[in-house]
């Protein structure tokens, strides 16, 4: 009986933080569409796209269809909705440029770390499942760039993927240890979220190389 | 007997205006690629991504593999066609602007109604049915257009996008009351095609946020 | 006892050729990476999506999931290796231009001819095959392209898709004569590889249709 009740639990608070982390990417996805002077379908459109098309390319993947998000209301209707409020209030979006960074460094983290769960879960081994974890966290970003003619961001600045990367491998490495997927999940989306928000503080970015002109 | 005879016809129809809708979006990006001056291989890749993008993406998302087009040859011919006829004869095509509009809407009611049907079909529920049905009809526009690196036109221009997803509404709806899937399909269809065809006569267009500069 | 030593070696000639194709394409995207200033991590990035792209399309098209590279970490270290030091030595890759353009060749001959087959061992017709042959081939170049923001080259440039699609005719034509694979495979790939190079030497390309103003 206290087994059902702390797994219902834990299943609820996944949901919530899973939401959570779509609405906070298909919110970034809204603020570009409005830069990029879509209309209104497109702000959803985009929206939907940064919040689910990292678990979408996930699940493709992994053969783990129909795609999950397709299965739950929710995970549609939150993206829409947020993309809807996003068109109508973008100026109070973007001046909480701040709360967001910190918001898309904790969505970050729990996609890489859900993603990379998934990928195990499934039978995929370690390494795999690190790749799987990296799409399913900057999946969704990528096609937002894609789809406004940007080259995506994630590509050329800042300490983003690789944030991301490390929180998988802190998935894997503790499979492989046997610590508790709970305790795990914990720690590794800590790690990323911690490397994301430091390193965007302290502005450090990953080296480009040289143009040499020989 | 008789319903066999009934039933091969309602097959024979169906692929008939799949392979119609193909075509005419296959004639889009048959354009599209002339005018961005692709050869004549990009004109027919570009020609095939477009007319069978969006069944892919829908035949990705929900399981339903290997994709549906790969199992019928007329499913790749019809798009190679119309891609290479199209680099002979694209001024004519390009005449046929408006003929190709309404075309074009037809293949847009066809295309979302078949795909949110494929969808119920495959036990998905009602707004991830509408999700599919929508990529299915714009799927292959957005593919196009990011293939010749253009913001795909159906996320910032036009009532298009929104036509689909009423018909997806139609589908959803009908399917829940029990309405017969055959008078289903033909009114979901004429009604994504009437919004289509008035909003493009009419000039509507959704809204785009306004640009504020604070 | 010797048709396990044969088809042992086999397997291991075939994942030494594969991995070199994938090395090959990597190779192309660091240096695209590198040219477009993307970052350490945006150049393995790309180095991966262009090596692995064409075969995670062709697997999520035919349900081949999950998607063969992700079993095999051999297929993700590959690129990865090759990224990082892409982005080391990017002068000396770019000085190696020609042997590359062989080595590309070869690479192309092998993706689209072992495309093609793994579509016919799992179940799709010849047409079919063919076109998954050349989405294995030319998929991953095109998803480097569309990340950099730039229109696929195999789109308007060359003759390279054209090399690939023949390689997959071979394959399904020989298929249907009831011809060995292995001899089916080499001769396919010696195909492709000959009309890429001749027709790179010879500055063959594709035709281009001729703008008209009316």
């Amino acid at each position: 009986m206290p087994s059902t009740v702390v797994s219902v639990s834990t299943a609820t608070l996944l949901l919530v933080l899973d939401l959570l982390g779509i609405a906070v990417f298909a919110a970034s996805g809204a603020l570009t569409g409005v830069q990029k002077q879509l209309d209104i379908f497109g702000v959803v459109f985009l929206a939907g796209a940064t919040g689910l098309g990292g678990g979408f390319i996930r699940d493709a993947l992994i053969g783990a269809t129909p795609a999950a998000a397709l299965g739950d209301w929710r995970y549609l209707a939150v993206p829409a909705a947020v993309g809807v409020v996003g068109f109508r209030i973008h100026p109070t979006i973007a001046r909480l440029a701040r709360p967001l960074v910190v918001l898309d460094a904790a969505g970050l983290g729990l996609f890489a770390v859900a993603g990379a769960r998934k990928a195990l879960d499934a039978g995929i081994a370690a390494v795999g499942a690190c790749a799987i974890g990296l799409v399913t966290a900057i999946g969704g970003g990528i096609i937002r760039d894609v789809l406004v003619r940007e080259i995506p961001v994630v590509l050329h600045r800042e300490i983003y993927a690789t944030a991301a990367l490390i929180g998988t491998f802190v998935v894997v490495v503790a499979d492989r240890l046997g610590v508790p997927d709970t305790l795990t999940a914990v720690v590794a989306i800590a790690v990323t979220f911690v490397i994301r928000v430091v390193s965007k503080w302290r502005r450090w970015s990953a080296p480009v190389a040289a143009r040499r002109d020989d």
